[in-house]
């Protein structure tokens, strides 16, 4: 047994089951060994931030992380953008990332670079194998960091030589590492937020994380109905259970504007799994802090606690046990037929999300309509960045679908967005992953002039409009996805993107619908 | 005037002429100078990595830098693989980073990151500005530590709030920097090194840098014919003036042995901006230094010496200023009918290169022939991949379009390569850039699976196979660049390629070959 299958071993005993993969040659001998060791599936793509952005996407839906394999310095500097939206996620992702043999770092050879330096800014835990027989307990390490509450992006960097070395006859594999558990919130805690909400004229939830799945957001909608109180999440979150049958829930809107609006007179904000609501831009004259004047911010469990404990304790603490939660009635927008808007593609898409899909949510500018227009849509998960850093919608598309399979995938995009990582889309046709992108076809970073007017900007000369439209050249987003595999179709109206979608629903497999308006 | 304003026109004062550009919310105010201030030329690319590769193809041909224009931390991490490349190819880059506003950084909010931690592994100068004052001063300095030999990149901050602060009405914009020049080899050291060849039994120049172009150049053959030696260029370069008339050069080869077969009995090896030459990757059992035994190694001139007047400094000595170097015949290869292969491609580019073209070199598997093949065609400019990190030729080609209007630039690319950046072709058919692409579409990572064997790989399994191979589904070349705009056609045979260039050298604008083989 050599160093690489030492690793991939424990990586298999760890629970590791999916490597996103875009390896080269200082990788060659850990491919043989994903190869050679039953346990790991390989998915190629071919760009790094397809494999993080799919790492992230894997993570939310699957519950734990799959692992990459990157090509040294560049290739994971590649795969940084998505790692930071992961990160922002708290998505537990771990990399594996080849480099020069140790003897050969100090020739300076073209691809020498400061990998460590480049993991640092968006891992929790770096480490570089010294040798053969470090490797697998380092990785078992990288598992259980990658793990920990709330997860994390860890980085392990594998020397050729130490990946290619044979291990000594007496080695033996070392044990993967049970599960931490997280820190309980006191009973202490619990009841100084009881009596804190009990105590507040207006009270609200605001939930993030692991607040927003499962038995967790029931309990925050019995206590929200229990004690009379509002319940929001924050504005972009990893993962939310939403829709018909499931706790009726605002998330706090992108503009401060807006979110300051929503929260007026609210005197206690309690974050679950959440953190302080903050502008996501500053801007000239207008607050970092989207917390309302004379507001007490308490924190219940920060996303690093068991989040699920604290709400049950809490509900329990205020009695809310068996009260029933407000529920979001079944509901579907009437469809206006007519020319496609922001508001019309919310509109049909609400209407065919199918039960139990993944609903994947790149669509920035198109994103609050089509949270509007889908919350009483049949029951679905639904996935936001996190991060800012555009680019992560079609990988997360991808590694919702690879996480969960016979469950369709609905993925928002923005056609700004969906040209960073736009090479995802053969990825999608390679694994026959049952996802239907939907592109806003606006031919703009319609955000960004949005944007350029708030900071006082001042009025578009050429040259500052030629940085913000993307409509010279057209974008042809039909021809993209068949030039990787992909089935596609163009919608302008209404009656034209229901027809499309309305045929993709019911044919399992990747599609795109390029949906141009503006 | 406000902070940035404040910053473009003294980017503009240092000689910077092209902003290559991917701005997002947190640099409009930059955008608003750029379009506010003359002499700054935006360029929009949909991929970071478009704009710092074009930075670099732009500095190889221009001869001073672009500056660029990324998004916080995960704009600039998109870009760090190009800068990485860059670096390796000593091409002066200046980044322009927008962060948020300082006031707003303690709030953690999406887009906070680690950019001057991001920046660090491929930046050789890193500032973040702390103010509206401060901004100009600090351009000053980014773009003059840019541009000092050898050139390389710099990475300026800009926090939000020195962008839009207004200056005080008492404000003097600081002077743009002289450029410096570079340390002069001494007369010592010159006549060492030429006693040195004098000496030697059989001695070699190996050339890199500004000793591949120019007058430096045409010294480097003066000395080769006077002193009877060889001369080699290094394996990647960032541009060699090759073709009919110009000095016979062959670069060393990329596999270790053949360098070493190629340089065995060389006695003494002189090294002209050059590095020690050293294998690409290591591999068992293969030395990492590519020099043949009992070779003495002598460095006349680093990248950062002025290695021209060090050429023609030695020329002198060895009285050789007079000889007429071996130049390189006009030739064409032959066209031999039949299917492609990267021989027959190289074949019939080499036939078409127009004169004074610029070839742009990341066909991979298809590089040496391609060289071996051009090597008498009409005189014209080679770059080359320096860093080894792939998905920089369709940049570097933006970026030398750019830089050399009026010239055709030829496009050789790996299909695997070329999907790393392929938003390229977007910008080129935006600009009207005079690009020819040929995507060399033999549907794998042909390179890994040699590679996969030298490591000792073994037999390739079903998992190693699927994470090498690109052919399923295939890549629709055609419909890939028709989606961004670029005429495009494919060929399989060599008479199908040899029509469409054909065409393609005549017709002015973006075009697109897929040579089908494999």
């Amino acid at each position: 047994m050599n160093g690489a299958e030492a690793l991939v071993t424990v990586m298999v005993r760890s629970g590791v089951e999916l490597c996103l993969a875009n390896p080269g040659t200082s990788e060659m001998q850990l491919v043989a060994a994903v190869d050679k060791i039953p346990g790991l599936r390989p998915v190629l793509a071919l760009y790094e931030g397809v494999v993080t952005g799919a790492a992230d996407g894997y993570a939310r839906l699957a519950g734990r992380p799959a692992c990459t394999l990157l090509h040294l310095g560049p290739g994971l500097a590649n795969g940084v953008a998505n790692l930071h939206n992961a990160r922002k996620a708290n998505s537990p992702v771990i990399n594996v990332v080849g480099d020069h043999a140790t003897y050969h770092l100090g020739f300076d050879a073209p691809l020498t670079s400061d990998i460590e330096g480049i993991a640092r800014p968006v891992s929790r835990w770096v480490r570089t194998s010294s040798d053969a027989a470090s490797l697998a307990a380092d990785g078992v390490q990288a598992v259980a960091a990658a793990g920990r509450l709330p997860g994390g992006v860890t980085t392990l960097i594998v020397p050729a030589d130490a990946a290619w070395s044979e291990l000594p006859a007496d080695y033996a594999l070392p044990p993967a590492l049970p599960p931490v558990a997280p820190p309980a919130v006191s009973a202490e805690h619990i009841a100084t937020v009881a009596a804190a909400i009990r105590a507040a004229r207006k009270p609200m939830l605001l939930l993030g994380g692991e607040a927003l799945v499962g038995e967790a957001l029931l309990n925050a909608g019995r206590i929200a109905a229990g004690a009379g109180m509002r319940v929001h999440a924050e504005t972009f979150n990893r993962r939310i259970e939403r829709g018909a049958g499931r706790v009726a829930l605002v998330p706090l809107p992108y503009r401060g504007e807006a979110a300051l609006e929503l929260t007026a007179g609210v005197d206690l904000m309690v974050l679950v799994g959440a953190q302080r609501p903050v502008a996501f831009f500053a801007y000239p004259e207008k607050p970092s802090v989207l917390v309302p004047p004379g507001c007490t911010v308490l924190p219940l469990a920060g996303p690093q606690d068991d989040v699920p404990a604290a709400l049950a304790a809490l509900a329990d603490a205020l009695s809310a046990r068996a009260q029933q939660p407000l529920l979001q009635a079944a509901q579907r927008p009437d469809l206006v037929p007519g020319p496609l808007s922001t508001l019309a593609i919310a509109v049909v898409v609400a209407r065919h999300i199918p039960e139990h899909a993944v609903v994947v949510d790149e669509s920035v500018t198109g994103s609050l309509p089509a949270q509007q227009m889908s919350s009483g849509s049949a029951p679905h998960d639904y996935l936001q960045l996190c991060g800012g850093a555009i680019g992560n919608g079609l990988p997360l598309a991808v590694g919702a679908a690879l996480a969960a399979p016979g469950r369709k995938v609905i993925c928002l995009e923005g056609d700004g967005s969906a040209m960073y990582t736009v090479q995802a889309l053969w990825t999608m046709a390679r694994e026959h992953l049952d996802i239907i992108t939907i592109v806003y076809a606006n031919r703009s970073y319609a955000i960004l002039n949005f944007e350029f007017d708030r900071v006082g900007g001042g009025a578009q000369g050429p040259k500052a409009r030629s940085m913000l439209d993307l409509g010279d050249p057209v974008l042809d987003w039909v021809s993209l996805a068949r030039g990787m595999g992909v089935n596609a179709g163009r919608a302008t109206t209404v009656s034209e993107l229901d027809a499309l979608l309305g045929v993709m629903c019911r044919e399992p497999g990747p599609h795109l619908v390029e949906a141009v308006f503006g």
